[in-house]
């Protein structure tokens, strides 16, 4: 395993990075990403990421192999000429990684350094997908086999080919976000799945549960040629050819800027892959659980853009900024 | 579950059909097929298909759920005014169902009447390629969940999204068929795999071991506008789209006339698709676990057409009628 360290300007033995709980010395440098929608957050001096103001991501690595094989992916992918350039616009940056106190108070921890894929906006509304009817690989323990199968079982993963993870999408400047709460999330149906994914690009309140989503963005976000829908056609072209990597437990971050749509500018609606600790060799086999699910994916998301909806009010075709936002 | 019993001139009670094992009687009626590749078999008193002359094709009915899904699928699917007129020629035809003496002498039964699918064949090369990295579905019982895991663990249905479940390969007049046994196939690796996607389409002989597959008949079976690859294509695409029903332990069946490509005629290369027992509904969801075995198969044929070979010979560019068969 090449553990790759960069040189630290900022942070290093001789200037140390105050634990996350002292937050008047941390600060001005590192801070907790308040747009995290899963995965472990560094509230309440957890370990978890944190972002500083250049827009770069400190993904702490964990002690088990998880930390080792998501380094080893990002250094492996990185570096690949095999990857089409096209492809790695999809992954989030790789800048190396670096020692940092970590935010649980632990102590020196060495961090993945990525770019924060959020940084460029200001109230981005975002949806994490892990992608996958199976999130364990064949090689992994049994123990864990049964953990992550039970799990599978119990959400959408199994039967949709995919679950939403995490999520929060943007209302307007009164309301905030909806961000429903991790046990909720868990507990998403197939018809819940179909509605968030509708309440992402529409514009009436996603709190609202009395007001059937209105789909308005749908074709600024989800459709265009290079809305939502492009950019997943691209990245299934791709898993359909390549058999270097397969992606357990990896999730598709799907995001655009509401604000911006609103104001007749671009969406700037963009999927990332994230999450690479389980991702294991393709051995020349094309990684058939992502792409089974993927697809599934990309078909909710073309039924949004092209089926017919018997609730969709006249609101789209009035500026949607006067109706629902002031 | 309708069970609809076409009405039958040549089977009945008033004239019936005998055992199978009493040959002489049941031979100028119905026999056992001998290009069965995988599946139960009406041998030595076993409940098996038969088929007659005329080209169809007598599947038994189970007695348990299994055979009334199939039925129900088969009558679902017949019907079905959704399913495009280009997808039926993927699936065999459906012609009702018949009470017949069962092949292994417990008496009248239903069987389905489909379409056999080789009858115009002399001598087809088959291979019978089980689809899904899992073939149990999320309503089955949990005993039968688990035997199908274990099954699909230790085949390469979880490595590779399929599985090798039977072949037949034809060498030429002298060697006849290679047929390896059931047991030998269910052992089959990755590269075992591989190595059986050339030979189907190689002059040289499937049982020498010694000599490496020429995949000299590759362009004319595979390939082509009219090839299992452009077949295999077409299926993916209604795939991507179609949730009417999900897939579960269904097959490929792909074959062709070895001799018929030889003298320079056509293949006849097809896939159908086969075994319906364990058709569920699709719920409004793609069968993201077909699509993606689906795709991963269409990778290993895309690769014998299009990738490098650095073990083929000169002998593709030769009569291969001249060279290896007489």
């Amino acid at each position: 395993m090449l553990l790759h360290f960069l040189p630290s300007s900022r942070f290093g033995q001789t200037h140390p990075v105050a634990l996350l709980n002292e937050f008047f010395v941390l600060a001005p440098m590192l801070k907790v990403p308040d747009h995290q929608v899963a995965g472990h957050t560094a509230c309440h001096g957890k370990l978890g990421p944190l972002i500083d103001d250049s827009g770069r991501f400190y993904k702490p690595l964990q002690d088990d192999e998880r930390g080792s094989k998501e380094l080893a992916f990002y250094s492996s992918f990185s570096s690949n000429t095999r990857i089409p350039d096209h492809i790695h616009r999809f992954f989030p940056v790789f800048y190396g990684t670096q020692l940092l106190e970590a935010s649980d108070g632990s102590g020196l921890r060495p961090h993945l350094v990525l770019q924060d894929l959020v940084s460029d906006h200001l109230n981005p509304s975002i949806i994490d997908i892990k992608i996958g009817s199976r999130t364990w690989y064949p090689q992994a323990s049994e123990d864990y086999v049964q953990r992550c199968m039970k799990k599978d079982r119990e959400t959408t993963s199994l039967l949709l080919g995919f679950r939403i993870s995490g999520l929060r999408i943007y209302g307007n400047s009164e309301s905030g976000f909806w961000k429903p709460e991790k046990k909720h999330v868990q507990e998403f149906t197939l018809e819940d799945v179909k509605l968030v994914l509708r309440k992402f690009v529409s514009s009436n309140s996603p709190i609202d549960s009395n007001s059937f989503p209105d789909c308005c963005f749908a074709p600024s976000v989800y459709g265009g040629s290079a809305g939502i829908l492009a950019q997943l056609l691209e990245l299934k072209a791709w898993f359909e050819d390549q058999t270097i990597y397969h992606f357990s437990s990896c999730s598709v971050l799907m995001l655009y800027e509401k604000e911006s749509v609103m104001k007749g500018k671009s969406s700037g609606a963009e999927i990332k892959l994230i999450d690479f600790a389980h991702v294991v060799e393709g051995r020349g086999v094309i990684d058939h659980n992502f792409l089974g699910g993927l697809c599934s994916f990309i078909k909710f998301v073309s039924e949004i853009l092209t089926g017919p909806d018997e609730h969709s009010t006249e609101a789209c075709s009035q500026d949607s900024e006067e109706m629902h936002f002031n």
